[in-house]
């Protein structure tokens, strides 16, 4: 079973293709540079060098929010507009999910924190157990940092935490966190795209992916246009 | 602190820039095309995606092996022109950590295998502590399958495997090893050039490096054509 997964939720832009057991290729780039620059010409790239019939894919994974709202209307309109033209499913991946299963394995507690401004964070918490499988401890949410804070100090449990919220939190967590806790290392701390195509293949084979048409963007927040607009209308 | 990861010491074909704790890009390839197909344009392109002036470099960190002799020269090749040119030093990394590297926080002992072709393995055992310290059990090593197999089952600990050996040795993994085990997923199961990045940091940072011009990757075993002469002398 051949995966393409895309993760565009946040600074990083990756694709990966995953063949069963296998990652046939990867790209990462944490960079700069819009996703509207860098995905597609990556996974034409990446394609071009492992001989990829993007026809041969069976289903695509894609890191489906939370995350920046540009960066998720790249990546899942990129897995619908392919879904579309491919005739093969797509399967949303919860960015959170995907971030975290990047440490398969661990023996700590997982708190991926992705930035989310204004005092939030889009966290939730993760275990493994002694077999690779993954559970779901918390799921992904918006809150602020306190409150995944404290969850985190009640469970009492060791932690790592890893995404692009750690450097904006760091001093929050010396502060506040009372377990022990580490940080990810750097090949690990962000989104990968083959991590989205690896938990997205477990989704896949319990059934869990949707037609290309009816693929949204999960944002888990308002927009800051829309959350504008509410805030006008209140006021008027 | 910039590093840049290579590894070409199995199928996999691997490049990536880590500057401190962020992963600035990677980009890998598990396909049958020859490294010197592909690490060097990999290189290439990913450069000029993230805007990478190769002078900004400040060390290289290569898988030196063991792993396939063709692949290793070719990565060693790469590593050593350009810190030739560039005036930047290079860290040898053990191909076998790097691959265990890969499993960074795991809860099990790591035991990535390679295949090494007749009967042996390319192999070594390696945990990591709660605060995510590596630490190498038994240093990377050809052996018989058996013989890692035998001190596994003496240490009696959980263990997780990895590496291109695992296809090939499943079924004997199935037959002898008398502890939990699992295999590691498709996203960390083989080799990564930004693991090499990572692992080469802190080595690097324990001042563990050498210049350009003395770097030699390190087979572990003699090459088919020299134990041929060897047998060939002896028997002559």
């Amino acid at each position: 079973m051949k995966i393409l997964g895309i993760d565009g939720s946040g600074l990083v832009a990756s694709v990966a293709i995953v063949e069963d057991d296998n990652l046939i290729g990867e790209y990462t780039t944490g960079y700069k540079k819009t996703h509207s620059q860098t995905l597609l010409p990556m996974l034409d790239e990446l394609s071009k060098m492992v001989d990829l019939d993007l026809n041969t894919i069976d289903a695509i994974a894609v890191a489906a929010g939370p995350g920046s709202f540009t960066g998720l209307r790249i990546a899942s309109a990129t897995a619908k507009g392919l879904g579309l033209s491919l005739g093969c499913p797509i399967v949303s991946v919860p960015t959170v999910d995907a971030l975290a299963f990047n440490m398969w394995g661990s023996s700590s507690l997982i708190c991926p924190i992705m930035d989310a401004r204004r005092g939030q964070v889009y966290s939730g918490l993760y275990s493994f157990d002694s077999k690779g499988d993954f559970n779901v401890e918390k799921s992904q949410c918006a809150v602020d940092f306190n409150e995944i804070a404290n969850t985190i100090n009640q469970l009492g449990q060791p932690v790592t935490f890893l995404g692009d919220g750690v450097p904006v939190f760091k001093e929050k967590i010396s502060d506040i966190i009372k377990v022990p806790y580490r940080f990810a290392p750097a090949h690990l701390n962000r989104q990968h795209a083959s991590s989205v195509a690896s938990l997205g293949a477990i989704y896949y084979a319990n059934g869990d992916c949707e037609i290309a048409a009816d693929h949204r963007p999960e944002y888990l927040r308002l927009s800051q246009a829309e959350r504008e607009r509410l805030e006008k209308e209140g006021k008027a």
